[in-house]
């Protein structure tokens, strides 16, 4: 297992960690300042926060800094109630693919979405195994472009709690039996996202990181469960704060092969979003060092 | 499949679902009084409800009115910070046996419990395999004295978002992996609860509850998964008002065999909790026979 101690180069920043800063907006371009500044090596940018700072912008910075990207957030939200939203989600995630190649990302991370309009309050259906079949072939006819542009797709299972609305991908076996059954020669073109958030709690997690393999294990992604959880979506806590044994799980990882960035993900409005970015970036730092 | 739709007489009422009436707390006899007076004919009662009026005057009264209790809540919470925890889990659960057979329960209900000390907020250690050894070790502990007496065990595995603090035991997978483990001649003495709020989302539900069979299916609790759910704990939806397919499941669980009460349990702080519980026990009637 690796040594993160003596310093920060396998730190990844997703820059929804810090998309608020004292409460405030922090626009992407600040936040790579930010991060450069601090020697911080990898980012994972949000589409809807290089949208706002546009795409040829982003990526000049991204390579002015020499910054890699971890990860590209996100492509998916495959399942739809009709024929045109199914179409419109095949083309948004196509131009993901392409966004994810223009920035260089090692992968484009799949939230592969829920019931269709549950997200807004209004389920369409109650049928989940048909929205997870929905997710199959939207992941399988998306493989098939982004393979030929070579841009991996990372399917992300999704904490059981957002089965409904987020993600109805919710165990790495179910992730896996999709990559087992899409890419049965384990090509690297498609595999998963572990974000210790959403799978720490799975009692089958070692084994189906064994499964999982080098080749399969795309990002691994860190915060921490906190005890009591406030919110479902927007109380995710700091490495070190939680229940989270961390470093158990990099190390299952790790002895799989997986050599690449941690990247520190925390949605937190109550918390780490009120304060300075600053602030929260060196503290990303320490414990990446520290609990990591 | 039965049909429901005539009659409720297969309704079973979790008292929690009306522990509070229009903001207020409600005694255990008054809600023992209100589910006769509708002909509900299956109460399943909190321990500290039935502590609060007495175990020998709840007694009475469940036999004069003709009650049967779906199930007894509960035991569990065996894992502990220390030996003397972990007697005192022992003991208590014992106690909760002797009250279920007093009662005369068809089953225990176990929440077995999460890591020592995070439902206070302050997780004693992180090591969830540990936790879920000591759970294995209580369940086999006390399941030699149930056995004795004729009280079945029935194993809620809980949502994954209650790992921490209320039960690491999360699948129905899980559970079954337990019953085969400490109970491998399937005596109905050691079974499961199937709670569709905490397994709906589960992609190996049908396939578990084939596996659990008859034998080992020993309670069936209904609500529903509000979009979106504003509190991890007390956000619970009436049938129907949220995405569950319950009666899909309910044909999964009757297909084994599978004939008892369907248990309404709601926690809704700020809902049904708020209303009249003349209202809230009306409406589950009512949603008894329409949409589960």
């Amino acid at each position: 297992m690796r040594d993160f101690s003596q310093d920060h180069r396998w730190l990844s920043i997703n820059t929804a960690t810090v998309r608020r800063s004292g409460g405030q907006e922090l626009p992407l371009p600040a936040i790579i300042e930010a991060c450069a500044e601090r020697g911080i090596r990898a980012i994972s940018p949000w589409r809807d926060q290089v949208h706002a700072a546009g795409l040829a912008d982003v990526s000049r910075m991204v390579r002015e800094h020499g910054l890699a990207l971890s990860g590209y957030c996100r492509g998916g939200m495959f399942p739809a109630a009709d024929a045109a939203g199914l179409q419109a989600a095949h083309d948004d995630n196509r131009r993901a693919v392409d966004e994810a190649r223009e920035l260089n990302a090692a992968c484009l991370v799949l939230v592969v979405g829920g019931l269709p309009g549950a997200l807004q309050g209004r389920a369409a259906h109650k049928d989940i195994a048909g929205a997870r079949e929905q997710v199959r072939e939207g992941i399988a006819t998306l493989l098939e472009y982004a393979r030929g542009v070579g841009m991996p797709l990372a399917i992300e299972p999704l904490h059981p709690m957002y089965a409904a609305d987020r993600a109805c991908v919710n165990t790495m076996e179910q992730a896996l039996d999709l990559c087992d059954a899409l890419d049965p020669r384990r090509s690297g073109a498609l595999g998963v996202a572990v974000d210790v958030y959403h799978v720490w709690w799975d009692p089958k997690l070692q084994q189906q990181i064994a499964r999982a393999g080098k080749e399969r294990l795309l990002a691994f992604h860190v915060c921490d469960w906190l005890t009591p959880t406030t919110d479902l979506l927007n109380d995710r806590g700091m490495m070190g704060d939680g229940v989270i044994d961390i470093p158990r799980i990099r190390g299952w990882v790790e002895a799989q092969g997986f050599a690449g960035f941690s990247e520190v993900e925390i949605f937190s409005t109550g918390n780490w979003w009120q304060r300075p970015h600053a602030e929260v970036l060196d503290t990303c730092i320490a414990r990446h060092r520290s609990v990591v």
